[in-house]
């Protein structure tokens, strides 16, 4: 993936994505004792920068031909609404006990939901027969270029509105699962003063303990996150290298950082985040100094009862 | 109050204020029937339009003057702000029954606040006494034409956000407490396909029912609302004239759409709004038709209790 590539992905991503803005608060920065700029994406389409991945590797497929993807999440809901204003079938594959609110708000977009069942089946394998079967694209979340090149399109965007609020020099701290965002967003900012450190739940840190290693690392016996979003087991084929040429060390965040980085989310840019879109948030109130930082935060379907939660612990 | 004065605060508040974006959600589309623009002063400094308003009637007082609010809610925090920007010190008057976080958000934008006693005392009398013993500047919250050009900068963003859009005719439907937003807005949209639509909480409806009898009619024994950042007892001196002027007939909402409306921007917008901030929404939602129609959303310091009442309720 290039910088070209990514070029090309603003290009067909123009007046169909949303170009999010860079927000700051008056309040979060006095809590922060620093400068805190934060990348919506929760005012993305779908509430994630996974459509932005979604429309890029769909519009780089056939014309006409139908797509599939296996996720739960927002890659999944990137995946419908690309297809469906492409025109396209999508086919979903989800565990059957995943939230009701994601598997409806998936069908809500107009795609086909397959229930598997996550203790005896094994997803991508279902997920490559249906899609053999069936004459589909799949469409994996993050090891696919053409979707990397997507998701740095919020790279090229942060580069000008940082620039925009005078920032030419920081941390741009980024939530990490498989290190789709991470990766794409560092390439954009490749020659910037700008540099991508990775965020991750505690427990989930695969990708910081890899490149603190040089060499990709899986996670073991992780310990349960309310950070659904972003777990993932390993760090992705095409993410990894260039994370590991690009970005600074990785940053984890303990639970309880990412419950509080959702309530002042909350207080001080009334922006809603899911907990995996508030990792970098809170790994960026942790980082030592007062220079100003950018991250990214981001919530597709949030659950109010967890989201309460989080409130009420703040 | 003229379009150039709207377009002079403009100039004044370009690089100091946000300008919010005009947001849109496939899901709320959906929900609606219809295009829903949502232009977001949650996202304001501050987190209201308030902001707008206090940062240009402070521009305009003598350099290093000091100013005074009477205010529990935004406009306090607006001017404020404000006033610590412009190195200036700020006296705010509150009722000692407000809600702590308020008090509290007041004091951190560095503002002295002077509490009375709300059943014994009346709060015009001290903020006039108080301002005339210490030589300080009052900044109404709608009834200044400072003000209501601030609040009208709003106008021109929507203007230009909804072309963008594609929106050329549309309601603008703005929540209304004295109408400083709403005038200005109007004025600003003067000439426009865009027309304003005042919207109140129900049985608070004084500019609803003064816009239908063509005179200014205050509310008689108004009942108890969530939407407490538009409680005002009759419309404004100078606001009056331009809505009976500009804008169509008024709308209400009663407490259970707008607690609806709430937890429809929580998700489908990701978006934080107060009651009163988010009645326009309720509105909007409420109106009759399939046209596109835009409205406000605002939301300062949010009541974290009753944001979890409203996800619950929906």
């Amino acid at each position: 993936v290039t910088r070209d590539d990514i070029l090309a992905a603003a290009g067909r991503l123009a007046g169909v994505a949303v170009r999010t803005p860079l927000v700051e608060s008056d309040g979060l920065n006095a809590v922060a004792g620093r400068r805190v700029l934060v990348k919506a994406e929760c005012l993305q389409r779908t509430g994630s920068f996974k459509f932005r991945g979604a429309w890029n590797a769909l519009s780089r497929r056939p014309a006409g031909a139908g797509v599939l993807a296996v996720s739960s999440g927002n890659h999944a809901q990137g995946v419908a609404l690309a297809a469906r204003l492409q025109g396209r079938a999508a086919v979903i594959v989800m565990p059957a006990d995943a939230p009701a609110v994601k598997i409806d708000g998936t069908r809500a977009l107009g795609a086909e939901v397959i229930l598997y069942d996550r203790r005896h089946e094994d997803r991508d394998a279902i997920g490559l027969k249906v899609a053999a079967d069936r004459g589909l694209h799949l469409v994996r979340p993050f090891d696919d270029p053409d979707v990397i090149a997507g998701q740095g399109t919020t790279g090229l965007e942060i580069a000008a509105q940082a620039a925009e609020s005078g920032v030419r020099a920081a941390d741009v701290v980024v939530c990490c699962g498989g290190g789709g965002l991470s990766a794409g967003i560092a390439l954009a900012l490749e020659g910037t003063g700008l540099r991508v450190r990775t965020a991750e739940p505690a427990g989930h840190d695969d990708m910081a303990r890899s490149l603190a290693a040089g060499l990709p690392l899986p996670n073991i016996d992780p310990p349960p996150t309310i950070c659904d979003a972003i777990m993932t087991p390993a760090p992705g084929r095409l993410t990894f290298p260039v994370l590991r040429r690009l970005a600074g060390p990785g940053l984890v965040a303990p639970d309880g950082a990412v419950r509080a980085a959702m309530a002042l989310a909350f207080r001080h840019l009334r922006l809603v985040a899911e907990p995996g879109g508030a990792a970098a948030l809170a790994c960026a109130l942790a980082l030592p100094g007062d220079a100003p930082v950018i991250c990214t935060i981001s919530g597709g379907n949030v659950d109010p009862a967890i989201f309460t939660d989080c409130l009420r612990d703040a």
